[in-house]
């Protein structure tokens, strides 16, 4: 499975995803999720992916293609706004699912992905979209302004408690992170190495930060983290019957 | 939806529940989901419920008309033990279930029901036990006893974190109210007021508590849970890039 989300804030944009792949229990592997595309000096693109590996790296490769190809299609370089790129994903997403599906649906297996897309084009401001894999797409909300895919539940409380458009990106990044954390400590299916992209309004470039299993940081947030729960519990009062039976 | 929880202890068992309950979002109601019966002086059961609210209630009708009939028919006060308990409620649910199936298929409800059942029957020691709808039960680990139903991924990562055989009951009490308040803060179908049950071995009665909606204990508990959340936040390192680009 996989655990992805991105943070849309005053200050700018943050991307945090996971690396770990699974087909069945048995077959583990890590792959990034996070894929950063340039196309032009105007524009940059931060594509984050849940569900079938192999769909979301035809995808990519669909992408790559329309943008070396020559002609007047369409093509991440020349779309107008982010949602029109929003769009033109959900369409290869589906002509890509469609080419697959009815042979993996006769295993059992799902064809479908799940996209966060992130950035900037032109002038107007970075956003953040989910593109379903009906090929729709939905913003983040202006009262809790992120968006999550994969394995979405067990790190939400913390996204609902802290994120606000006004928090700094240096906060807002360590909120993602314990959002991760939570996660990967609950479900095996997510795991480090973890991808971060920090986005600046009008940078065009995307600051990204890799942390590594067994890093001396990860071990650092990981002590932070659990010292901080445990000091809640111990903190909570003691609970009294509030009246007899 | 639904969240219960249970705890199996060096000291006892650990109950909690919510009491919210669904049928679409413009239909919610509060019932409890923790059940205690006593059926004979040697024994005492704690059923707490998730699913179908119509096939909980009947169950524990049918359970509480099998101990008032006459004649040699199983019940709860003459099983022998609490996976003997476990295998007829899970008996009863599925032949409730069948009763219902077709119908509620017709218009897209599931019937089915999953059940947390905890107690102590004679000298055994006292277990929590969860029975599917499918009538079979499984046992909490010996690693991390305990067992969920209902909305299980938002809490789950502070028992994981601090859930063990060697914890005490008040302590495992506020580890069970901070993965209840989690689950509450990320999911709208979970709320208070929220049923605490305290059990010790040998004591055949539960020691009961009930946590109202705007309580002044339950503001409190938020308010240092929301604390040491955002003190947790607020001391993660700095993230830096490990190396350039």
């Amino acid at each position: 499975m996989t655990y992805c989300l991105a943070l849309r804030l005053d200050e700018g944009l943050v991307f945090l995803s996971d690396t770990r792949t699974n087909a069945g229990v048995d077959n583990v592997g890590t792959y990034r999720k996070m894929h950063v595309i340039e196309p032009a000096a105007d524009r940059l693109f931060v594509l984050e992916s849940a569900g079938n590996l192999a769909t979301t790296q035809q995808v990519l490769d669909r992408i790559r293609q329309d943008l070396q190809a020559s002609g007047d299609h369409a093509n991440l370089a020349t779309v107008s706004h982010l949602f029109d790129a929003a769009l033109y994903i959900g369409r290869i997403s589906r002509e890509v699912v469609a080419e697959h599906q009815e042979a993996l649906s006769a295993i059992g297996a799902d064809a479908t992905a799940t996209f966060i897309l992130g950035g900037q084009v032109g002038t107007e401001p970075p956003d953040i979209l989910m593109v379903y894999p009906e090929g729709n797409y939905i913003r983040a909300s202006d009262e809790r302004p992120f968006l999550q895919i994969g394995e979405t539940k067990y790190g939400k409380f913390m996204l609902e408690l802290a994120v606000t458009a006004d928090v700094d990106l240096i906060t807002a990044t360590k909120i993602a992170l314990g959002s991760m954390m939570t996660t990967a400590a609950a479900n095996l299916s997510v795991g480090p190495p973890y991808d971060i992209g920090v986005y600046r309004p009008g940078a065009m470039e995307l600051e990204e930060v890799r942390v590594e299993a067994g890093s001396p940081l990860l071990t650092r947030l990981q002590e932070i983290w659990h010292k901080h729960q445990l000091a809640a519990i111990a903190e909570l009062p003691t609970l009294q019957r509030e009246s007899p039976d």
